[in-house]
């Protein structure tokens, strides 16, 4: 090599080192300047994007303050799986089998026979009543924070029947960073779902950033008693609230005081959270998860029984709501795909 | 006057500006550390400064992260005045007066009839079944916007009948400190009232710094309905809730779900609210105003119809409560006795 040779090799060995510096420097600043790194590219992420940019900039006609930057989410289905069936679902069929020995009266006893034999189906072909019969009896007669342990207890380690992750592993990465992106915009994130409220508040803080006070959700009655001069509340086998459908608006009111701005849903049981936001006064934004991914996750909409999704499809379409392809929009489905 | 004398003049001059100028710093920087200024001092405001200090305090056995530091506070009687009877049954009798026209039936109906009479004694001899009568003839059918406007409007005109005052001007002013002092140390201040949630919520943000979703209140059932297209929430003539002495802890649960670390109450109707709060591990405070001032507001206890503390005063000095002299403790009542 001469001396011209060494000069050029070093000369190009010293602009490709700086062209990698500079090129990982501008990644790095792109993938920190990116709220949503887990986001496609497309429609829904720039609707999301352009909505909150809108409302938080203080010149823009859309502006709104702080106070009143409240954002609405669906559970499952939404920042969370629901599939074979509703995961609180799995719990109470779990709870079944736990609680058999204290009921030899179950193994005779629909639907408690039939689950104990494994009959999934058989047992909830009861409808409703079944259902209710298998929440109250898990649910109820105990005190609220002999509750809270026993879900604390088994998310700690349940398996799920066929991802065989821990339940709360299967949130959705995409909708955990567009929790923080509205967060960090001045939001408070609130979960309106109508799963049980008391099944949700031990484990939303931790994972999803939501405190206990910013959850909505179905609830059994409670009793204030004192139990040897100390106080403690009872759960009674009675229904309280169903938050689902006609009943999301009247829970957002009762726990929040004030309309969303920012609602996200992915079934029928949305429909009116999504309604009841978009009816409000200013800039709003109703977003709704699509399953499309039958790969990654669960592809399911019109014909399902758990989160079907037809009615609020078609308004979603004839209004303009941001609809989420999972398959096309979403780079990751849960955390532990993430490299 | 010789140079000596002058010399001499004007360092004594210097030296009074100096101090005066150092003693003002001085006093200034003791007012703006003192976050109760209208705490008379003595053991309740060192009971509420030194628990406030230890929970914030990293290495303190006592610290708790901002997370759980929950503050529940009563609003009658606590947070307002309450005489000569609950502001919101004030506003109702108000609301008959004003609905009347359109009710001629109410000229020989019970409670309606003695009402507009002016006879208010006779009209509530009818008990808890007239009161209700009274309220959900004022509070009921209609949507929770127009309901929410009718408050806004008596707010900002009724007077109060002794004071002459709007009843937001009757807010408490060393309770307005004590809330904020709360919120700079990380606290979410709440309301739990036996109180009409959507009565309290037009105006807690603006008067208290709560916002509507850290009002926890007593409850009327609502209905999601359409009405030409736009959806709107209806409310019902019926009871859902009443967040009062034993309900207090059903509805701390329902709406904060975890249990405060702090709670204050005045009246019978806050027993169990403490002692709920008193039940949890760790560090708690329960405090209750002591209504003692006949002069600057009122003074009532054990035999008072409205807001009657007795069973709650002979807890508070068992357990150790903090009680608030309001003659003794506080130094002015109303902001409007600020100077």
């Amino acid at each position: 090599m001469t001396r011209k040779q060494k000069n050029r090799f070093f000369l190009n060995f010293t602009l490709v080192l700086l062209l990698l510096v500079v090129g990982s420097a501008v990644s790095n600043a792109k993938r920190q300047s990116d709220p949503l790194p887990s986001w496609n590219d497309g429609v829904a992420k720039n609707a999301i994007v352009d909505f909150v940019r809108s409302i938080v900039t203080k010149r823009s006609p859309n502006f709104v303050p702080v106070n009143k930057r409240i954002a609405a989410f669906d559970n499952d289905g939404t920042l969370w799986a629901e599939q074979p069936m509703y995961f609180q679902l799995l719990f109470a069929l779990d709870r079944v089998n736990a609680l058999a020995p204290q009921h030899p009266e179950w193994k005779t006893k629909e639907p408690f026979a039939s689950l104990l034999k494994g009959d999934v189906k058989g047992a909830l072909a009861g409808g409703e009543r079944a259902m209710l019969e298998i929440v109250m009896s898990t649910h109820a007669n105990m005190t609220t924070e002999e509750f809270e342990q026993i879900v604390k207890d088994w998310l700690a380690a349940a398996k799920h029947p066929t991802t065989k992750r821990l339940y709360t592993q299967m949130v959705y990465q995409p909708m955990l960073e567009l929790l923080s992106y509205l967060r960090e915009n001045g939001f408070k994130t609130f979960i309106v779902s109508g799963g049980g409220i008391e099944f949700m508040r031990p484990w939303t803080e931790k994972i999803y950033g939501i405190p206990p006070e910013q959850v909505v959700g179905s609830s059994i009655k409670t009793k204030f008693e004192l139990r040897d001069g100390k106080s403690v509340l009872v759960r009674l086998p009675e229904i309280n609230f169903i938050d689902d459908k006609e009943g999301k608006p009247v829970g957002i009111n009762r726990h929040i005081g004030r309309r969303p701005i920012f609602a996200f849903g992915n079934s029928d049981g949305d429909l009116q959270m999504l309604q009841w936001t978009a009816a409000g006064k200013g800039p709003r934004f109703m977003g709704i998860v699509h399953h499309t991914d039958a790969e990654r996750e669960w592809a399911y909409d019109r014909k399902s029984h758990i989160g079907r999704l037809d009615k609020a499809l078609d308004e979603a379409k004839k209004k303009g709501w941001t609809l989420v392809d999972m398959k096309k929009n979403w780079k990751v489905i849960y955390p532990y795909h993430l490299k």
